[in-house]
């Protein structure tokens, strides 16, 4: 079968809903939020079923079309943008919450659901899927699955990966993988569905999932902090595991190059003073109530045995959203720094003491005037950095992004926490993945996608097929 | 290579303490727990480093030597029991516990250390390792890794998979894929670990691995409720997910069928009257103190609302012990109705009160002493069933079986929740697993293994390699 052949089967297949020609394509499918721009599909398809995606895939295995997929289209990696002489395939169809089960507290879903609508549908019937993030009002589920999201409440209920119980998954061939049981335990060989979570869609094309659910939290209750040292950061870090438990449900912490700035830009009065080395913003959410007695209890202890400098409890929801808003305000907070280069990465607590000073020496032997910001999901191991660019000299961007994340690399850390590695990232993969890990990847794309059709040069170099 | 090479380099590589030499195989590495008795191997190794394995396993690759893997040799499925031809890999002495940070709440072990050696020694420093399970005194990590042990806090801390944060595996071939971070976000292509985790051995061998902790839980109560439907079951179990949240450690359930006989082999006073259609075991722990207010607000809202017939609480941890007594002499429970049929399956918790009569109708179809008993993790959709097989009759533990792993299949569950496929429940996985998954698993098998050499003919058929 030839393109031409295979595109008219396709739009056959799909109808006029599901089949939007390459030369019609709505801008909407060609950029991505930071303005990349990609080429003119073949053609957008919009299945409207599994059965539609595994149609749909099998013409396009037949033809050797290479396919690129599309959630939410949020992703800051530039995987879903189209490369030249491929496919869009849009799940953006398959919308459906399909069922919720509130006893065995699981929701079966398409993956084209957006990730909001969820968590609207659930906090109606006194449930939550515990995955929260900023672009929750565009991402997918899908999206979600295929590049594990992380999000705000990690340290509590894990990545997308922790949360996905069942997984039905099309391979590049148009092979229909129906792993939806929704079963907590269920050890039959090897678990196919972690194969497409987290693998940005280069091992088959995530349809529908069964996703864990909780309970909707009672009482939120959130604390700041101010730390002198590390190692006090650390310390407040065990001591909030350890009386907090189950109800710990964020440890941010805020470097001061960050905190300053942030208090600057919010331009209200600081709920603590700028100026000490670190501040750890502490949520404690519980079932009923008592949290905020917990986090009140912890807060007298630390303050006492003198781990925290100083500390303010929030009295009402509103104390609670004033606190988050330093840290919410993170994008605004890079921007102050614009141009600016930011990152996502992971790095073991115990190396990110050293590993600061070490990263603001770098950049700062690149240009002095590389200002810097640090600050992140610190009970995950999860720092943002973000890194002023000098004007001047654009070719700076590439110095800091090597300095960077050759120096993760060093300190034993990953170069994505949560964004992925789609195009973007893909030259500096090996500064967190080995040679043999890299090859056991390839193996893989082999053995599931032998012509390589599937989200072709992401993640992993194009290689011509075995 | 050829064989006895291979073997000759095997022994000067790894020295006297690292190889014994086939004829001389200790009886230890030749049975399981049930009394199945292998073939004699080739060697056994026990090598000390990953390094170590690493070499090893490139000689048997060289040389085509099937090998099969040890940890503590507590499966239930015949997975590690030798099979003609084989050399027989022990990580026994593999057993360090190398590192325990308390800050992060990680600990990075060799795979051969046992259980409850990991447990006694984070215990001392207020840590926990979460997983537990019956064999603790013999089992390893390693071998807890392999076959995604589940155990008795499921319901809140999940399966080993979602203990690993690292791992360190080495393929067929000798190559060693080092995914020992101790990040817990880590988006950086396909995370290679989870091929190695529950696939019982046969893509890889564990070698060492970064598990979660989680701080020693402080207070823990009990309670044991009586149930006159299967729908206020249910209404339990979701009632108890919300009130207790993170609290909620154990939802037992126990059908009358085992709940009485339990009774009698006790013999004590039972807590409530047997007779009553189904009676659910709650276990709230939490950080601190509070965990028993909660389970008696919950037991007080749900005997007002006619949830639940009858209820008693633990007054102390003398009382706790009692309760769970009942759940804990499964075995004996089991064992009363020699010679039985035991099963391990999953369900969704939907289907289950459905699955129990047509489960007992089904094997009393095939011979109506086929007496049975139920019970479970019910908050995590596994089931136990024990069939009387009349002696008598042998022939009846194929049809047995036959017919129960069917009615799971049609009731969509899983043949196997905690046990693994191994070698004696091959027949059955397709049950479980469509055409089309057991087919992804041969490639992927091919793909990683492709002499086929790493514990062959375990959960899938040993094909002639591609």
């Amino acid at each position: 079968m030839d393109t031409a052949q295979a595109l008219r089967a396709l739009q056959e297949r799909l109808g006029p809903r599901g089949y939007l020609p390459g030369q019609e394509t709505d801008e909407r499918y060609l950029v991505d939020i930071k303005g990349t721009r990609g080429a003119m599909p073949l053609a957008v398809l919009r299945p409207a079923s599994t059965q539609e995606v595994s149609g749909a895939l099998a013409l396009c295995h037949a033809a050797g079309i290479p396919v690129v997929t599309q959630g939410g289209r949020t992703g800051l990696v530039q995987s879903h943008v189209p490369c030249e002489g491929e496919i869009v395939l849009s799940l953006e169809r398959m919308n459906a919450i399909e069922n919720i089960d509130s006893d065995a507290a699981m929701a079966t879903v398409q993956s084209g659901v957006v990730l909001q609508a969820l968590q609207e549908r659930l906090d109606a019937e006194g449930l939550m899927f515990p995955l929260d993030l900023g672009a929750r009002g565009s991402c997918t589920v899908g999206g979600n699955i295929s590049t594990n999201a992380g999000g705000n409440r990690v340290i509590r209920y894990g990545m997308t990966r922790d949360l996905v119980v069942g997984l039905e998954a099309v391979l590049a061939d148009g092979t229909v993988l129906d792993g939806l049981k929704p079963l907590v335990k269920n050890n039959t060989g090897v678990d196919l569905k972690q194969l497409f979570i987290g693998s940005e869609g280069i091992l088959g094309v995530v349809t529908r999932a069964v996703l864990r659910l909780v309970p909707k939290p009672g009482e939120r209750t959130v604390a700041l902090c101010a730390l002198g040292s590390f190692g006090q950061v650390r310390g407040l870090l065990r001591q909030a595991r350890q009386r907090l438990g189950g109800e710990l449900t964020a440890f941010e912490v805020m470097w001061d190059s960050y905190f300053s700035r942030a208090v600057r830009i919010a331009g209200k009065a600081a709920p603590l003073p700028a100026g000490q080395p670190y501040y750890a913003l502490i949520e404690a959410s519980s079932a009923g109530a008592g949290g905020a007695a917990s986090l009140e209890d912890l807060l007298q202890q630390v303050l006492e045995d003198g781990t925290v400098s100083d500390a303010v409890i929030a009295k009402s929801g509103a104390e609670n959203e004033a606190l988050w808003k330093l840290r919410d305000i993170s994008v605004e907070v890079t921007r102050s720094l614009m141009p600016a280069v930011p990152f996502d990465v992971s790095l073991p607590i115990p190396a990110m003491e050293a590993f600061v000073p070490a990263f603001e020496a770098a950049v700062r032997t690149i240009d002095p005037r590389c200002d810097t910001v640090v600050y992140g999901h610190l009970g995950d191991g999860n720092l943002h950095l973000g890194v002023h660019q000098p004007p001047d000299r654009p070719e700076t961007f590439q110095a800091i992004q090597e300095a960077v994340y050759g120096l993760v690399g060093e300190y034993g850390g990953s170069i994505s926490a949560e964004h992925g590695i789609g195009v973007s990232k893909r030259e500096f993969l090996p500064h967190s993945r080995s040679r043999e890990e890299i090859a056991a990847m390839h193996a893989l794309k082999n053995a599931l996608d032998p012509k390589h059709l599937l989200n072709r040069g992401r993640v992993l170099e194009h290689r011509a097929a075995p």
